[in-house]
């Protein structure tokens, strides 16, 4: 006998998800979901966008990880409110989790929310948080055949970050070929090259993410 | 209500991992199971591997991946038999799949079957495939501090591969404080720093896992 829990599982993360989304939209905060794999450059893109934004918009960060505080403590360390939440073992961010950690932020007093997803690019497909938006970052060394085989994370990214650009003279990494491949599946995705260390290509990012925050103030 | 189908699930792999080792020890085929994050280079490690291997053993290679063939084509075209699995969103194989694949396989005329998993750090490490040894492969771009954000993946490892070791001069990434975190969750497994594409340190490598080959044969 096979019993496919995944319907009342995901079912039960909508309708949570969807109270995050209501509850983000009545305290006019827009949050954002960074998903990558490990290693990408997801703390220091997040870093970069706080140094760039940080005069704008209120900023906090929500940590996911199967365990320790180094990321949070690395944000902390900047002088953003950052929440870890520790999985202890789950693969992906869920909207319960998410939900847990808005109630340790004062959501009134910020503008912006960037949730730092577990480092994968397979879990975290399945479960909306109640995000505003969702950004892929790959980096260069990681390699250009990416999108083909974890295809479900570039279809549903709102924009794509490539990180680590300043190494492509060191890898064998197929510009082209990698647009291509995110183009097939989404045709609506912008890809900004960026070196999140170095800050080459980050304002461009910024400006897209801008963007996109004064876009939902206005509809809202 | 909340039913924990974990343990079921877990329950049933493990019989079917125990099935699978006793089929390979039957044969007399070694299988190790390859891990790591997407883009850490293990396709490459295993055609690297392959390289040096081929004349002493008789090589098949299990590619599992969320969608597409590109692996196992690149090491058909090597001349080494692949069976691809596509695992169709989930994020590790099972010992069930890799069953099917061993039916693909002509298990007499093979000394070494390598399994490489789905890239991902966290959700393998619970799956027991009927593999002989587990060997992680981390990629230096990916930093010093996975091993304490994915503790479970290093903890279970007979070897660990320090992938594009070439590369150490373009990143931050302190091999000291890798091998104490590593060391810490796992006093036992050997670290190998390895350029797969370059060819450095592949033979320490290789060394080790045909001295696990040859270790296996004469228990049996």
């Amino acid at each position: 006998m096979e019993i496919d829990l995944s319907r009342p599982i995901l079912a039960r993360n909508e309708g949570l998800a969807r109270k995050n989304r209501e509850r983000l939209a009545a305290a006019g905060v827009f949050a954002v979901d960074i998903l990558a794999s490990p290693g990408a450059g997801k703390t220091t893109t997040i870093l970069a966008t706080i140094e760039r934004l940080r005069d704008r918009y209120r900023i906090a960060v929500i940590e996911g990880d199967i365990a320790s505080r180094v990321d949070a403590e690395k944000v902390a360390s900047h002088g953003i409110p950052a929440v870890q939440i520790n999985t202890g073992g789950a693969c992906h961010l869920e909207a319960d989790m998410v939900g847990r950690a808005l109630d340790a932020l004062p959501l009134d007093g910020l503008d912006l929310v960037i949730i730092e997803n577990v480092g994968n690019l397979v879990c975290p497909t399945e479960f909306d948080l109640g995000q505003d938006a969702r950004v892929v970052i790959l980096s260069v060394p990681e390699g250009h055949d990416k999108p083909l085989k974890y295809p479900a994370i570039f279809a549903l990214a709102d924009a794509v970050v490539l990180n680590k650009y300043d190494t492509l003279p060191v890898f064998d990494f197929d510009e082209g070929e990698f647009r291509e491949s995110v183009a097939r599946l989404n045709g609506a995705a912008p890809i900004f090259p960026v070196s999140a260390t170095k800050g080459d290509g980050v304002a461009d990012w910024v400006e897209w993410l801008a963007g996109r925050i004064e876009a939902a103030r206005t509809t809202t």
